[in-house]
């Protein structure tokens, strides 16, 4: 990447011809090389300038100043139901209505939303979700009939195939959930309407997600809607007399409750990511992975990792255990989303705290509850870029997945390589600044070879990613010349990633290039806010 | 008031004499009938309107964006001293600095501060502390010679004497805990330098005041100072290694972070202010209040309370505690500074929460420390009168302290009725917003009225005042005929207003009025920023 910085400013060049094709719009290649658009869905937006060049100016958000003398004195902010609250909200065309993705793939109260949004005749909403998941299949119709104009959030699944396909009327926005706070606090984004969904509040709003039945642990992607909404509404199956308490989310920043027969489905927010892998390959990878860290010493006494959700981050994290047990030695810390086998290291006493950014699993919402040693933790705290600093830096290791990698060890998560977007970006842009960065994975899917010439879609760039372990070798990032030393004598298999994507290629043939269509369907920013990359249309079969 | 409610606004008339004294500035008489400037120190201020009639416009102040990029990643802030990090700070003449009251009277770190601002020349500087105490009286020599133009904050003690005695270059201005975080939230005051103590920090500056050595409990009233102001330090005198939890201060909007022998001495939190009373009048006046709360319905199951650090209202805790036990019912909540008293009824049951917003002794660390059951609170989620609703509503009874009550229920809590400056604000005008506000006072003092024609100072508006208990007889607003009609038959001596000033005249004789100067030495605010009142320079001897 430093190649790249170092053409930037130079190569701030306008074009309005890519590859022979016209575009309507001025294209500017930025610091990852990629051909970006100045301006999103009218708004003016930066090109990605090279990690850490880009400098915000002006303020954060500032809300409307509220007063106590428009509220009852005695706390009271219960509206009927969802379509009062909405109305008192002043819903109208136009707006940016936000939720929550805590409950994952069990999420009740999104759908509702623009359900009654629809009923209302709402037109051209923008949904400003912290991700979405397959169960939100069920606003394809809303997106076609323009009740929902489009989707700023991370997408997996179906609504990510939707917008492939060219079908959403304006341009996709995907940014990290560090990337999420940062457009908030900093205005890029301004929420109408946030509608939190939480398993327990009080008529005030004082609302968590680990009380009452419907849990989804915490609450923490909704802080910034909630600080920064112009109105906010608590959507709860338990209303308990105040206080509720603890109070993930508070009272203070909201309008309106809201009493529903049901929020969420809590055993959905395990979802098939959430599972340790059983495959022998990769296990193997997540026993070199641990290796890894073993030898060159990032395991030590008072350490830190962030091991993610994916079957093969939860088996590394197993293993990560092993050697703690082994040596003797404490985790200061594990960061990620709460789950059944972090706490089993919280109680053994092999990590000192959790710091809980979400809960995959129930397990992990009841240790949550009964264990102080868990942190509760936001974006603000740990991703927001535009910050006095946050926590992602002071990791000493931290385990990510991707769709593929490059030669230059940039990385894709969010398209495959047939260019459909398919992914969300989660906290993996932000987790980058930790202080070592493997991505463990296999060196083929599908005989289609992870490591590439070129990723489809630039969402890392490669002087952030440190290690590529997959299960026919380790590939060190030249940059990184402490952990080739380290590595040295170690009997892992340490390769080049040029030497891993000729074993790829010399197994499944050089891949097939997509060719997308010249329509931009989603915009991927960098953590700052700048535009790191586009995903165009795919072309037809 | 309400008839003063109707006057305004036919009487926003501006005059130029009062009293037959040249004025140098114009003066309007706000709702509460007092004659306050349109400026103060140069900007221009809203004169109180009435409860609730000022409409606050426009947007929350909005703070710099920060980068990440601007911060070591490794989020260590750390810098050798309280010198080093003003300087880095910026730390130039005119500039505001805060620090906050948790340490009471036993306060290392703002004396400190401003020996440092001395030594390096600063010149006229502003200090906002969430309140001052005798300990701050090392400060009157910087006063004096130009390092501090003056202060806005609470001054108890040796502060507001020097002050009333007319010694302060500017106007001081006094803020009830919740006005002062309107005041930052709104930008009313803009603060430059924050200087936060606390008893453990992480070199990021994730702090709290409950581990470590010097603990002062609580660090709520410093949660604006570290939201707003545009730099901020965290002084400690124990640094441990990262992540410092619980982080009652988010290292987020942490700059630096300094290590130091000692921030502040814990046993100085009990303050004079905190000991039982031993009087039998005051014990008199005690049970009288709480008989009053338990006749008229106030303590029913799951019923709150707040009841202050002074001595009575310390014994009408344990009064509370007495029927609480005997009726064998519950209540939901406490507010409060937590002590000893307060602990106990939380131990023993009898509360369910308490909610804190500071802490008056060392059980009250202890129990913080230990049991789930504190529920930390700020005074933005308690106080914060330009917030979505706030939690002082929604106590059903408050029992405060006051210098002076008059015959319409207005109360003074700031000056004697000798005119000087004395106490702070606190949270007694948010308090006031609770569902009933008792008053529980001695009928005099040193032969001094307390019930007065008209109090030497407004802080709080009749209207807002219900009860006042003292050991002649209990006086109900006649704004409140539920509970004049909930009193009847209890045996209670219900008497007038008039009546008990008549028996404290009829005792001290009419007492005479303050014939202060002109000069206005202090502004008090009400808790939408609007002023309520001034404090005039004392007349000589």
């Amino acid at each position: 990447m430093r190649k790249i910085l170092l053409i930037w400013p130079f190569l701030q060049v306008s074009w309005q011809k890519i590859g022979g094709m016209c575009m309507s719009d001025k294209l500017i290649k930025n610091a990852g090389g990629r051909w970006v658009p100045e301006t999103i869905n009218g708004e003016k937006v930066f090109p990605f300038m090279g990690v850490g060049r880009y400098k915000p100016s002006g303020n954060k958000m500032a809300p409307k100043i509220s007063s106590c003398a428009d509220f009852s004195s005695d706390g009271n902010k219960q509206v009927s139901d969802l379509k009062e609250a909405l109305q008192k909200a002043g819903l109208k065309d136009g707006m940016t209505i936000s939720t929550h993705h805590h409950f994952r793939n069990g999420d009740l109260v999104a759908n509702r939303v623009f359900d009654v949004a629809k009923q209302m005749g709402a037109k051209n909403l923008r949904w400003f979700p912290s991700a979405s998941f397959p169960c939100h299949a069920h606003l394809i119709p809303y997106l076609e009939d323009g009740t929902i104009s489009h989707i700023e959030g991370s997408m997996n699944g179906p609504l990510g195939k939707f917008c492939s396909e060219g079908k959403m009327s304006k341009i996709a926005v995907l940014r990290s959930h560090g990337g999420r706070y940062q457009a908030v606090q900093d205005g890029d984004v301004k929420i109408d309407i946030a509608v939190i969904a939480a398993s327990c509040a009080d008529a005030f709003g004082n609302a968590n997600g680990i009380s009452g039945e419907s849990n989804s642990g915490l609450l923490g992607f909704a802080l910034a809607d909630s600080q920064y909404a112009d109105k906010v509404i608590v959507v709860t199956d338990t209303l308990v007399p105040f206080p509720c308490v603890p109070w993930q989310i508070q009272g203070n920043y909201v309008d309106y409750t809201v009493l529903v027969d049901k929020v969420g489905i809590p055993e959905k927010i395990v979802s098939g990511t959430t599972q340790v892998t059983k495959s022998p390959d990769r296990l193997l990878i997540a026993e070199m992975t641990a290796k890894f860290c073993e030898v060159t010493g990032i395991i030590h006494d008072g350490f830190s990792f962030q091991a993610g959700a994916g079957g093969t981050s939860l088996s590394i994290g197993i293993f990560f255990g092993d050697i703690i047990r082994r040596k003797g030695i404490k985790a200061r810390f594990a960061r990620g989303g709460s789950n059944q086998y972090l706490v089993n290291l919280l109680e053994e006493g092999l990590v000192e705290y959790i710091l809980d950014g979400q809960t995959f699993d129930l397990e992990g919402v009841r240790s949550m509850r009964e264990n102080p040693n868990h942190v509760w933790t936001s974006p603000f705290t740990s991703y927001n870029y535009h910050g006095k600093g946050n926590f992602a830096g002071m990791v000493d290791v931290v385990i990510l997945g991707a769709t593929e990698v490059d030669v230059n060890f940039n990385a894709n998560v969010v398209t495959h390589s047939d260019g459909y977007l398919m992914h969300g970006i989660g906290g993996w842009q932000n987790c980058l600044f930790s202080k070592t960065v493997i991505l463990p994975l296999p060196l083929f899917r599908d005989r289609i070879p992870v490591v590439v010439d070129e990723v489809t879609t630039l969402c890392g760039p490669g002087e952030l990613i440190d290690v590529i372990v997959t299960e026919r070798g380790i590939a060190i990032n030249p940059l990184k010349t402490d952990l080739i030393e380290k590595a040295k004598g170690s009997g892992l298999p340490i390769k080049t990633i040029h030497q891993l994507k000729e074993e790829a290629e010399h197994i499944c043939g050089k891949p097939e290039r997509p060719a997308p269509k010249d329509k931009i369907v989603a915009a991927i920013k960098w953590v700052d806010g700048t535009v790191i990359d586009v995903v165009r249309q795919v072309a037809d079969e």
